[in-house]
């Protein structure tokens, strides 16, 4: 473990995190928060730029880094980002409690979306912004952020790549990864930028379509009205967002193959078929249940279409509240939680691309146990499903099912009822926002315990970073090892 | 596809569920049931016996049978076997719906212990017997019974063996089946004799006795009051009958080997230490959570005893009222109904020893992510996890998680609610019996609709048999191959 690296690599992140605090600061002048909405930011720009700079003061001599360090950089930097992150919300008095304060920004940089704010419209402009602004940076992974932007440390960044990017990856991105990851935020931030334009043109003010432009970017969800999108009653700004947000559920390495490649290789993409595919028979489904609770079918058309897009893509916006829907509905929106969105997208779940495997597989083994003597050789994404994907994908589903349960059973020591625990870890876990009951739209996360929110805070960010960085940092061994190699170097001097 | 071995096989088991239909008949007459109580089951005997018969009249000329007539044998038995053992039910006039008839009877063999019948207390004697016989026949499994009962049919049974026995196969039998078979016949039906004396002698009547052993021995827990084992109100029941379930919980495969090896094999037995320890995990953490709620320390040891025990071998007899203990009680049992008891038990569920490779699978693969270049060899009961045991398990859990989606979504299209819906399946999935809410101790399956019905007992068999033999049996391919079989052979001639 080369710890220097680690150290300096954080510290670069940090200073970049103060950075991104500036904007608020710009936010607390234009609306006229005079000191008041100035200093919070001032200070926590103050000490998250005193601790990176001091984390990076200093150039590591070796700057290679592997697995082990990209897993434990990456975890560590969404544990510090969180941290730090949630300073402005305890300096401005928004939130008092510093736990909670780390699970409102754990939800932002997770871009969960659930929220401990119990009265959203008194909140100041500068923090709202800072707020939504987390998805927004959360959305593509801060890391991949970092090394787009900054002078290229010369080693194999594939490695913290991967923990940030969410899904199996397929195909690879083909350019380095310096310039690819700018591409990819050049096309993330303009969509936005587009989006932005979009919302105001349909008369929602321009802070406001900034803030949901952001969550709907980062597949977040926050909202900045009690009943969320609802508040704007508008079918404009509906369809808009809902397409938005199945847009930002599509993997980014598309949109890089649309600029740079054909058409064509998009229509290949298997996963995107099984997305679009997913997303229009749970329309149909929903839309066949729902319908005699609805007068007008445009207005049912546009609530089902806006609650889907913003389930599966784990956003969380709702205008419609879907939990006085059928059971069926209900049942199907569960389905579409834990499936998530695309691979490579900012939304979270499990990843259409897991299911598709999951599918695939299971069939293709009944298929083989009825028909013993016939190879039939199953591909995805035309690649054969071969062995190692298969048990990589199942270690995946073991490890999300173990720790999915133990959140529950934490939970449920002092939840009110199994609905509250199962679907505020189900929520968190899979980066959605609200759950049901005391966690539900309706409702909010302010009135858990703080062991429940500590622990939910850390399922967010096991959910965001797909499980394996948060293990890794947790795993003893890797202390171990940083110990030992430390105290190996003392000896060499 | 050795058809007529099939036709074959099927005629001489209905035959032999025509025998056990006996049993029953002479319970009517003891109890002086008269005429009433007589002709149902002469004529259920008479229509199983005839159809039978007219299967199994031609004995077949090739006798070998593979894999795949296994489970097509092994899926149809138990599908035949739940239509004619719904005839005494329709006849006697218990039941009068046939698709009710069907789930109940559906219930019975799979263990399940889920009931439509919604005044117990008013059926006849007769019947009673026939509904619990019904959990000591399908607990070990019919073929089973049938191949170890019959003139041997000089082929390679194991396959049926298989797919009948619960669980992933580790130590095979070593003898041969049919000997072995006996054995393992010998071993349940003497326990369960042992516990109808050691239940009357605790006071129970010696009627109630017989069929709570049934029950207990197949893991079935179909109950004969409406409030089950807590109208007898005696600890010692509770404590007999709790620790009766956990030893037909138990892989029948260790008592074989207690007779036969040494004790010192049983000791060895890695499924079985992570049996115990979890009855023993889940006994502390729900006494530590209920014991504010019992004013009693013994009776708050003997309720939970008893419920875990019920749970875990997924039986489903109760003493106390589960459903009002806290939430995190009602997780852990949640835990439990999922997990199941020992392969090679009668009972239903995953399987501890599926639990067990899991969970040693993902910690080895944890492991193996932080530090890459250690080989970490991990075994389970003495033998490494080998890549197709792993597949294999992979591929059950995969299965299972998508037929019991499934179910609970065809489930939802007419449920009241969620909990209902999802503890419906949960319940007869694993062969457990009570659900939650309509579901629940309290309540019963009466109120569904035909179509949940239908599906709940599909699942219920399905659970059984342990998926496969089912998807076989419903697979196009399998049948497809039948008629090409069919066709190719008229033409020969």
């Amino acid at each position: 473990m080369n710890h220097v690296m680690v150290r300096y690599t954080l510290g670069r992140i940090m200073c970049v995190v103060a950075l991104l605090m500036a904007p608020s600061l710009i936010i607390a002048l234009i609306y006229n928060e005079g000191w008041q909405g100035v200093w919070p930011f001032l200070l926590s720009i103050a000490i998250t730029g005193v601790f990176g700079y001091l984390l990076c003061f200093k150039r590591p001599a070796k700057t290679d880094f592997y697995t082990r360090e990209g897993f434990v950089i990456v975890a560590l930097s969404w544990f510090l980002l969180s941290f730090f992150g949630s300073l402005p919300f305890i300096f401005s008095g928004t939130i008092l409690n510093p736990i909670n304060a780390f699970f409102e920004s754990a939800s932002g940089f997770t871009t969960t979306g659930s929220s401990v704010i119990t009265d959203i419209e008194s909140v100041s402009h500068s923090v709202l912004w800072w707020r939504s602004f987390t998805h927004l940076i959360g959305g593509m992974g801060v890391l991949v952020f970092v090394l787009a932007i900054m002078p290229k440390i010369d080693s194999d960044d594939i490695y913290t790549m991967r923990a940030e990017m969410p899904g199996p990856i397929f195909g690879k991105v083909r350019a380095k990864l310096g310039s690819s990851a700018r591409v990819l935020y050049i096309i993330y931030l303009s969509m936005t930028a587009v989006l932005v334009i979009l919302l105001a043109l349909g008369g929602m003010p321009i802070f406001d379509s900034f803030l949901h432009a952001f969550g709907a970017a980062g597949t977040g969800g926050f909202g900045i009205k009690s009943n969320s999108i609802l508040y704007y009653n508008s079918a404009y700004i509906d369809y808009v967002l809902g397409t938005a947000m199945i847009l930002f559920g599509v993997n980014f390495n598309l949109y890089y193959a649309l600029l740079f490649r054909s058409v064509r290789d998009i229509f290949k993409s298997e996963e995107l078929k099984w997305y679009f595919g997913i997303i229009a028979a749970a329309f149909i489904l929903i839309c066949m249940d729902v319908s005699r609770a609805y007068d007008s079918i445009p207005h049912m058309i546009r609530d089902v279409y806006f609650t889907v897009s913003s389930v599966i893509t784990t956003t969380g916006y709702t205008t419609a509240n879907f939990d006085i829907w059928p059971v069926f509905s209900k049942v199907i929106l569960l389905l579409l939680m834990f499936t998530g969105a695309m691979a490579g997208s900012t939304g979270g779940g499990m990843k259409i691309s897991r299911i598709a495997i999951y599918f695939k597989f299971t069939f293709q083994e009944i298929r083989r146990n009825v028909s013993p003597n016939r190879r039939l050789p199953v591909t995805f994404e035309g690649k054969p499903l071969s062995a190692n994907l298969i048990h990589q994908t199942s270690f995946y589903l073991t490890t999300y099912i173990i720790f999915f349960w133990i959140l529950v059973v934490i939970m449920a020591l002092s939840s009110l009822n199994f609905e509250t625990a199962f679907s505020a870890v189900l929520a968190t876990f899979n980066n959605i926002g609200p759950g049901l009951d005391t966690v539900g739209p309706a409702g909010n996360y302010e009135g858990l315990n703080n062991l429940s929110k500590l622990a939910l805070s850390i399922g967010m960010i096991m959910g965001r970073l797909e499980l394996f960085p948060v293990l890794v940092l947790f795993s003893p061994r890797t202390w171990r090892r940083i110990s030992s190699r430390i105290h190996s170097s003392d000896r060499l001097k």
